[in-house]
């Protein structure tokens, strides 16, 4: 089994960790805050570290903010378990971020494993629920890489051999990869799972302007070891093109019913440059992003954030210290959106870790009929 | 004459000054390397800082580049106006940018008028000509800004009234105003000139990332007094996606003979995106931008900038000093390209300073007959 093989050969990608001491249960994360520059494991003690860590996106992609927001409602009832203290962890947790849906789905499902227990038995169901979740994210990613590599090794197999370019190029958005989940990633799965399986592919990396997360994506890419490049957001057009990239592979942090994906903003401008040129455009992510409550794009909560993220940069002074600095001068206005929407039209199959899918209302229903029928198990 | 009249209120917005000066002529530069921090005035007095201050960006924007080359050249030829110097000093400004062709323009029309001449006339004669090729180039931008105001108040006309928003909501990306050109600019010019004939506009103005072109276009707009809005690269796709913009509109680099335009990198994802959003998409430029010897934009020779600008980025720090910091470390691979190539078929229309013309070889040719016929006057 390659997956156990690989894990005696190197320790697995992870952005958190979990452990007991003393005793007491034990969460750290990987400060992405303090990436590409330094690798800082922060504890989070207490639901309010944990909001804290979500909001400032110390941790961030929307598998891991679920997984997190699940680990932090154990915190808070290790401290009070009553239905009250309850009831305000999940919708302080629960009103951090709002596009990503998959913070609502762990939420959700903690508090149906949770409601029904005696408040005794609450906190040490928690840690176990959420220790569950995070395991199947890991797991579902798994899944999520199989299925993407199938596509990935078909769009190899049907490149012109001619070239010198016997190498898969794809292109990716934001960070949707380990860093964004709790193991493997979403976008970047099939490349993680494919490196095993011998897929030569090279990466092309957006910035991802205001926040840089492509700079994660390339961070994570040089700890796994697979070829990559970063490119400023607007070169994307240039490169798809000119034909030189095999497929847009993103994540998403809301599936609507009829298909349209919400992610990082860019994501749209990617997708309908790649429509344009014949590129495929795949969206990676598991059921759990899926709201079947939306019925359209139009209907998915767009986060606005703060003009800061626009007007400071960072970066490490000479001294190797982290530096800020003010781009933008306070007087102009600036609008910092933090997600967009892309048709569903646009994109040409969704990756799931039940298999691959079209983007359109009935594809997504077949796959996943319990959450179609209103059952969000 | 509102031309006129408008002299007279305030003084003329233009990023470059020409006088005399204990009899020797003078040409100072807004050093845009400075902006939107400082505004300094750089003078240029050799041949030698010409060339540095076009490579450098210090004077940027495809019709600027041309004059300043001009003056480059009256320079050079006040040490030494022998041929052989000025075949050096020619070949020399030609390959400090190789996307603009308004460079290579300006020099062939400055050989033209100057290698007939007496040595001992020359360089007079060549402040005269690259004065000419100043007063030209603000005239013809004007011309652009009337063309394009048309355009644009048909646009806000056909606007449905209902909602709150009756200002004309246009997009731009990099710098194609004031500051790019001797005056008005050219994506620009039609704002400018609709600010005297009382239209209401507002301009989202792209970052443009990796060089923030965007940061000079808001402050040019802010000293204009015309309202804008700076966003993110990756947003223009969620703002034309909404039906936020009326129209986009960008300057050009080099508009090949079918019309297929080379602008400033990430062009060609707004105007792919607009296509797809039924938005229209206007390129504005002076004649010199045409390049008939470039059947497509496949001819169009795209600069490929140092790694550097990427990794680095640039802003004030606490004290008010101009700060650098390193966003990216030494050992990821970056790919900077400063050009890309927008398809003639996703243009609506090419708006220069003998009117709107549908971007293809006929429309152009038929405007342009004399560039179209190989002769470059």
């Amino acid at each position: 089994m390659p997956h156990q093989k690989r894990a005696t050969e190197k320790p697995r990608l992870r952005p958190l960790r979990r452990f007991s001491e003393n005793g007491e249960e034990r969460l750290e994360i990987l400060d992405q805050t303090c990436l590409p520059y330094r690798k800082y494991w922060q504890r989070l003690e207490s639901l309010k570290e944990v909001i804290f860590a979500i909001q400032h996106m110390q941790v961030r992609g929307a598998p891991l903010i679920g997984v997190v927001a699940a680990y932090g409602l154990a915190l808070g009832l290790g401290a009070n378990a009553s239905d009250r203290s309850m009831n305000a962890a999940v919708a302080a947790l629960g009103a951090t971020r709002p596009t990503a849906v998959n913070l609502a789905w762990a939420l959700d499902r903690m508090g149906r494993r949770l409601y029904p227990l005696p408040v005794a038995e609450r906190a040490a169901a928690a840690w176990r629920e959420a220790d569950a979740i995070a395991e199947e994210d890991a797991l579902q990613n798994r899944a999520i890489g199989e299925h993407g590599l199938k596509l990935l090794q078909a769009i190899l197999a049907a490149k012109p051999k001619s070239g010198r370019d016997n190498t898969l190029q794809l292109m990716t958005h934001c960070n949707a990869g380990w860093l964004a989940t709790v193991e493997h990633g979403t976008a970047l799965s099939p490349v993680y799972v494919g490196r095993e399986a011998g897929l030569r592919a090279h990466v092309w990396v957006s910035e991802t302007r205001p926040r840089n997360q492509g700079l994660l994506t390339a961070w994570e890419l040089f700890e796994a070891g697979i070829p990559h490049t970063l490119i400023a957001d607007n070169a994307a057009g240039l490169l798809l093109l000119q034909g030189r990239v095999d497929a847009v592979i993103v994540g998403a942090d809301r599936i609507a019913a009829n298909g349209d994906v919400a992610n990082k903003v860019g994501t749209s401008l990617k997708a309908l440059a790649a429509r344009y040129c014949g590129i495929p455009f795949y969206v990676a992510a598991p059921g759990s992003t899926l709201d079947f409550a939306a019925a359209t794009g139009r209907d998915i909560p767009l986060e606005i954030r703060d003009d800061d993220e626009m007007r400071f940069v960072y970066g490490q002074d000479k001294s190797g210290e982290r530096g800020k600095l003010q781009q933008i001068n306070d007087a102009s206005a600036i609008y910092n959106p933090a997600f967009d929407v892309t048709p569903a039209e646009c994109i040409t199959a969704i990756i799931t870790e039940r298999g691959v899918c079209a983007p359109n209302a009935a594809a997504l229903a077949a796959l996943f009929p319990q959450k179609a029928g209103g059952d969000h198990a």
